[in-house]
């Protein structure tokens, strides 16, 4: 469990919600340090999410798992629209924030714990680039697998990543080349959520092109069905069982 | 002379030239870490200043030296209504941006490298909260005595700080209360500036009340004439010779 000082996204939340601004650093392992979209879009209503996003609630049915599920704005739009889903994310106060929007599953569980436990879901939300949170290749192979036993004969993996190879800023092509030379995927990125006093421990979250995806889903009982495109490097994958 | 990557000031004035927007951060010693008002302060014209930095130039006259002159707001202004003025920085990429942008003295220099070799000023600015450049009350002292070497018996310091003790944010009073406990002025904080993969060296800021301002110039040479109050922390002192 995140100790509090370590939950900087959930602080961010916590602070979006109570005072409707937040700013959110996000700190790589080379140095590099920027602002991410910030907390706004994980509070966006469906009206704002992007097209591809909202194409996408068109494959979710049944009995849902989102997995990194933030300030809950996936979770709650399904939830409305009458659907049975369990929200889980490691931060404890971004699951405070679900529960004070109104989510009524959710519960503090890093992905690396789930399981058969939680019973069996028809769909699993990977939302918002949250294929990262398979953080590597190998790692995302034993989750896919276990995946495979939480879920329905006609379950769905709904995932979206971003094809980092479709940058041109020279900042990142250095880190892909670094991260190649030591031996990682290249959109293996090892990064830090930081805000104001909060910093999250080190992780890595892995952002993949559609071949590249294609080759982690290789032998784990899972294939790519489609793909909906966004105007830029994020997509999402329609993932079902072989 | 800062090295290229830690140039993290000038690389922000650089993009921001360029492309039109650059996200400052500011990193502190306890952790804390934030975005700034921004690169854009730093282009800002006339017109969009605060009204106490406006009031503020009715006070200067003669030959300037605009001491951390960033992108050349000020002296740009001044240069334009037909003063003197040589404009200084410790970034050599914001030096850069100032001569694109036509100031027609400026040079790499930290503050403290001025000196008499310079010249004599009928005015120096430290403004956009630029007192803080003197570090600590120890190199206050020493550096006004300097410029009091450096000045017309006429000269006059515009210098703007914020006082810090008007915070109500926790985390800023809880560091305050630690900068006293290692013997250091509660607003002095020693802090970095982070743009991309590049970072400055840690450098001490120093923030002071009005009356931490009389503190330090006592026995100087130096006294303040008046205050200019902004609608918040910030405010612009008039320093004159004794």
């Amino acid at each position: 469990m995140l100790r509090d000082e370590e939950d900087a996204f959930g602080h961010e939340m916590l602070d979006y919600l109570e005072k409707g601004e937040a700013v959110e650093i996000i700190e790589r392992d080379d140095g590099f340090i920027d602002v991410s979209g910030g907390a706004k879009a994980y509070f966006a209503e469906y009206e704002e999410w992007p097209s591809h996003q909202k194409e996408a609630m068109a494959y979710v049915n049944g009995r849902v798992l989102d997995v990194g599920c933030g300030a809950g704005r996936v979770a709650l739009y399904l939830q409305e629209k009458g659907l049975e889903v369990l929200g889980i994310d490691n931060s404890p106060l971004a699951i405070d924030v679900c529960k004070r929007r109104g989510l009524k599953k959710c519960r503090v569980l890093p992905v690396t714990r789930v399981s058969s436990r939680l019973g069996v879901f028809d769909t699993i939300l990977m939302f918002g680039n949250n294929f990262g949170l398979f953080g590597s290749p190998r790692r995302a192979r034993w989750l896919l697998r276990r995946f495979g036993n939480m879920t329905s004969l006609q379950g769905r993996i709904i995932a979206e990543s971003n094809d980092v190879h479709k940058t041109e800023i020279p900042e990142h092509l250095v880190y892909h080349e670094f991260n190649r030379k030591r031996g990682r995927m290249p959109g293996q990125v090892r990064i830090r959520v930081r805000y104001r006093r909060h910093a999250t421990p080190w992780f890595d979250y892995l952002m993949v092109s559609k071949e590249e995806m294609r080759g982690i889903l290789a032998d784990t009982g899972w294939r790519v069905s489609g793909f909906l495109d966004s105007e830029g490097s994020p997509y999402i994958a329609v993932i079902e069982k072989t």
